[in-house]
């Protein structure tokens, strides 16, 4: 599969859509980006020659750019489709795709989270695919999630990387489609268990970035603090993945700890968290990151896995004493000690 | 047993040995600092008024401090012995402590890594130091191994940490013993577990400074290259815990990743591998940390874990790429990209 020239339209012209473009190029295949009407600013910034504004790295040689209104264009004869988009978008941009997707075998999932259906029941985003998409007879494409420590600007810089694609069947025929020399691919059957991890990372981040910026605020780091948190997340990581099926083993690898490590290590949530753990208020730090025009995924995502969890593990909750003073601490106003308290043995 | 006062006498007076001296006097024990010839001026500058040379903290109060002669007299009355001395020194320690450890009921364990016997066969320290006190009569004291994130600087100053006390029985009442506020012990079975990922992580954070240190010299991170290494130790770790029947659960928690997280972000060990990472030689590196006065235990580590893995698990050297690459950068003048290509899914 690697050596076939296969036609690539990623959806999504944001930071992880435009650097995916760099290794899907580099393994030899024809490669199409696409970006929504939010990121037509962005397809005309590469068009005019400039670095991507996300990643500031330059789109991949040979990839051809697509505006809002081109969908159709740039889905036509399409073999794989990325969705590289916010995850809010996923179910929308999905629907839309739906009708063209005739000539599709695989659908590689970049974007990132938890989604709610229409009656507020919260899904892992490969579901929230799959039911876009089956009304148009494409319910049984399959959708494999790729997760893993991936910076945009690092994937599109060919710096080295280690994705992991996971789905059911033919994973590692996945990995190969996309592998480079710097973009190497891992495998895995278990596409739940990397959903899960990599929805839960940003809002595990938040609580790292707050042993952060705790060291920030006083004279010395709290890298103990950090690194209890770090062990107290992917306790709790193999616990949801254990509930829901998956293998917890997930939690150990690429998805659940590299991905975690990447993004503790830098990112907008760990930064939001440091301002937390700095003395800022969830309500200042937010503010302040949104006026920079600066989304914090986690922040709305740990009101869905929690509610995720409270719909589907009610008997588990007792269990994510991080993932629920995460949520207290940024939605209702918790003080800090109240991470401390969870993400430490009592 | 937490609410008992106890006569706690600490081998070792170097950064981790007066570290560990403020949880127990927080705890409400009394308290002896034991220094080896080689801490004489350590005891020296502490007595004078001083911070603790190594940790620049003042140790905490009532701890009544013993000079390298005076050992008997340390050990005179303890009830509970702490050995925290470079690995290296703990055989010859432990025998020379042996005859004075009649009224002692355990002996908690906080140096790190494996020791040779007469034979030239590796150990887990537990295993030495039992060896070292039996002819004494004293084989039976149980050996409870003390892992997890805890940099000694940050447990003298009473930041949050969280350490795992580790033995067959009774591992909670060992770890309720020494937990105060800050120091928050949590407690495991899994001795040996427990010691083989503390063992390996001084040798795996070398590899993780070594990305550091690529993106120092470079323009931009390469968070996504530490990252990976980061998943590829901690499956590393998995597969050596099971090979010798110890809990691979253990590399996931606090001794496994949490202890691994807190050696990459700071410490000799990451710091000798960013100078890899860098550019200079394995020699070079070294040469220079040792002109500084730098002990980078992960260096002699490595050649110890890979003959202890050659000695005992052979079957187990080709799924250990990692681990053997970073022993053939650092012994073997192997290039940094065996690092990469050891520590990236192939």
């Amino acid at each position: 599969m690697a050596q076939q020239k296969t036609v690539v339209t990623i959806l999504g012209a944001g930071a992880m859509g435009s650097g995916i473009a760099t290794p899907f190029t580099d393994a030899g295949h024809t490669v199409r980006l696409w970006g929504t009407h939010l990121d037509d600013h962005l397809i005309d910034a590469v068009r005019a020659g400039g670095p991507h504004p996300r990643t500031n790295v330059h789109l991949a040689e040979g990839v051809t750019t697509y505006r809002a209104p081109d969908l159709a264009a740039a889905l036509d004869g399409a073999e794989v489709v990325v969705i590289a988009i916010a995850s809010v978008g996923v179910r929308d941009i999905a629907t839309l795709a739906a009708p063209h997707l005739g000539g599709v075998r695989g659908i590689l999932l970049l974007s990132k989270g938890f989604a709610a259906d229409a009656q507020g029941v919260i899904q892992l985003l490969p579901q929230t695919v799959t039911a876009a998409i089956a009304p148009a007879g494409h319910g049984s494409i399959p959708i494999v999630a790729v997760g893993g420590p991936c910076k945009a600007n690092e994937v599109a810089a060919r710096q080295p990387t280690a994705p992991i694609f996971a789905v059911a069947q033919g994973a590692a025929d996945w990995a190969a489609l996309a592998t480079t020399p710097a973009y190497r691919a891992a495998s895995s059957p278990d596409c739940d268990g990397v959903e899960i991890c990599a929805a839960l990372k940003n809002v595990f981040a938040i609580a790292l970035g707050a042993a952060d910026g705790m060291g920030e605020a006083g004279d010395q780091p709290f890298h103990d603090l950090k690194a209890a948190f770090f062990a107290e997340a992917l306790l709790e990581l193999r616990l949801l993945l254990e509930a829901e099926g998956a293998d917890p083993w997930t939690a150990l690898g690429l998805a659940g700890a590299g991905d975690l490590e990447v993004t503790g290590l830098s990112g907008r949530n760990k930064v939001y968290g440091s301002r937390l753990g700095r003395g800022q208020s969830a309500k200042q730090a937010l503010d302040e990151m949104v006026a920079l025009e600066q989304t914090v995924e986690g922040v709305s995502a740990v009101k869905l896995v929690t509610t995720f969890v409270q719909q589907r593990q009610p008997q588990l909750a007792g269990s994510l004493p991080l993932l629920f003073a995460i949520h207290d601490v940024v939605h209702a106003d918790a003080p800090l000690q109240t991470l401390l308290d969870a993400g430490l043995p009592a």
